[in-house]
């Protein structure tokens, strides 16, 4: 029975604190699902379909990882592929109290799916995609902090604002 | 002397992590006046006199509970019903900060109305208005976080749409 | 019906945070009954007769407040006093979970016993009983910390050392 | 490939809570080693052995747990046992910041195995082994938070008191 | 050789609160430079020249503190002015993470910059800006967390509304 | 005038994480005083001569740093020195809440000396001398957490055990 796991988040766009997450992830089941939700209310820097052709791109390297959009239930994403956990990365304690809400609701939904977390390595902790952002926004240094591909693609964004 | 206690909220909508803490209060309290919070600058779900007639509703089985609107200060609306002490849940440390500040801020506006907080039972203490509305709108099982009441009324609302 | 509520803690010694919330609590409820736990494993500065003869001295101002020892589990105390509430004050986050642990076990034993928080005065909110000790020990100043009647128990102490 | 993970703990005694995340993750492993972990400073309540015991009895209708002393490195110990991954609940916040310090340690021992938190069940996320101790020893009620075999243990230990 | 820091901030009033951290930070560095934010995305009560004029009056009892408006990245505005330090008040648990994050990013942009905080004396360790606002809008008492001069403006503000 | 600041710890070893906070406060001041705690209630693995010699030696290309022993209120170290701050290092929020306490203590004991609060660089963010201790203790790599000269020490003191 192969094991697989779905790492949902909007990855607006996605970090190297992200893709920490995924490549540990990726290590501990045999495959992975990225679901990139679209969120209707609010809009994001990068439309859905950019977001995951980013995320196509950065994550090549991995062979068991597949990209998808999602808008709607997280459990009824899980249903669709098959898969039987959620993994999250925790960075912070303020997400701990959010995960925890989230990881309640989603086990009334199904109690067969469970929620997985996983710590971001100490050097991605405190990086967050609304703040690379605004580092990008400036002309900020942000090769520390997301792939190249990702650099280049926020340096387009902000220089035909 | 009757010891009167305000339950402050948006409740919007009741949830049962809500109610926990109401039906705990009127044990504690005399009388207890919930005090549905109207917010000129945020819309929600419901209009406020949906969610009176819904709390209302749900509390009929608690002979000392009174529901009312508000908009202003709390301290306020403390006085104007006779209140000597507001009543407040706790879910989680993101809470309590925030708790602080208002609790803080009210004993300087009135040192004599006290606050007192409850901690909401462990079933209830991941469940929020937002989480459950997100489930509603697609369809998620919500009987195990709102009153049967309020899982029709969202119903209701979501279909509409 | 008289509303009786029990105020749990070590009290070695007594500071004005504990202070705070039981003047608070004696607002609240009818009559409170100070519980000072007579901890088996860990010895105090003061002997539980010191506390209780202490405590009762630095409250006697308040018409409904008792003072007792106790050893045991704090769900029976609350039933030989026919106390319905535990009141409890909250400082900080970690306060907070340690608060939650305690609430949720004594729920579990008897879930007809509300526990009740409050918040203690920011001028007291970063006092605890060990800090006072650790200052007092080396002589340094804990008269805005702690009554007048216990400053000069301390200072006996650590002199007669 | 064998997926083996390790849950390790003090387990004096096992809780409900123990058991929800040995439990959950005997799902998402092929095989958990249970690794009870010897403390040479602090005695505990039962010794190794009887905890050993204990768990394999309460663990029994799960195939894939296997139970181990241990005393040493964790990362060492997941060598021994050919284990990629460490599983360990998350309660609170509290919690929380240990975690990460010991997760962080053991990825600079050896970067090759992860570490992944699971969230307790709702009812039992306020249990604590000490809390559990502390109502045993009074003759309060455990069979909500304790399996029976391990609340017959508790009783035995303190009535041979 | 001058030792330069820079406060940032919104100051949307500034509170007593911020008044505080701006004051404990002109004895311990030669020169401050208050740096208003002026915030492209959201409009703030009081215009960035307003908040200049009211900072500049409230300041005017310190004679190293100058206030200059902002927007970009702080770690420019710190090359500027020829700043090795930033300082921040640190009130709260949800304050730090935030914080953590900003810090973390600013030594990726300039590791040679310095971020230093400063806890809140606690008689203000609860007041925030948008609270403040808040209770001045229903004309609730804000003498004991702004200045005199600060709740004329903010009177005058609601007033003219 | 000198800017003076004090370092206070038990240093039981000093790990990279103290190292960290040293070396920037060591910018921000004219002169560093590392005062180590002398605790008589608990034993360390180093005395209190074995700290300082290692603190010095780990220390000695930093032109500005001193190290002494102290027992008793730390303010009255910051008077003997001539110091008009302390330096701590924040890791998390579990030392942020314990920090609030001394830091509200040491203001009551003197208000002209402020604290001061630097974050230690993300790699070293979760490491304790504790944990330092419990990894060396079974042969553990802690290169990448200690100074070599520390790591022998370590070395040294667990093999003639």
């Amino acid at each position: 029975m192969k094991r697989i796991a779905v790492c949902p988040g909007s990855f607006d766009p996605i970090t190297y604190g992200h893709l920490d997450i995924i490549e540990r992830a990726s290590k501990v089941f045999d495959e992975i699902y990225i679901s990139v939700l679209r969120n209707s209310s609010k809009e994001g820097l990068f439309t859905p379909d950019e977001r995951v052709d980013m995320i196509e791109e950065v994550t090549k390297h991995l062979g068991n990882v597949k990209v998808r959009q999602f808008n709607g239930l997280l459990i009824e994403f899980c249903h669709q592929v098959g898969a039987g956990a959620i993994v999250r990365g925790l960075r912070a304690v303020s997400d701990f109290e959010y995960e925890m809400q989230l990881t309640s609701m989603n086990r009334k939904l199904d109690s067969d799916i469970e929620t997985i977390y996983m710590m971001t390595n100490n050097n991605y902790s405190f990086i967050s995609s609304s703040i690379v952002k605004e580092v990008a926004k400036y002309g900020g240094k942000i090769e520390d902090v997301v792939p190249p591909h990702v650099a280049n693609l926020l340096e387009e964004k902000f220089n035909a604002r």
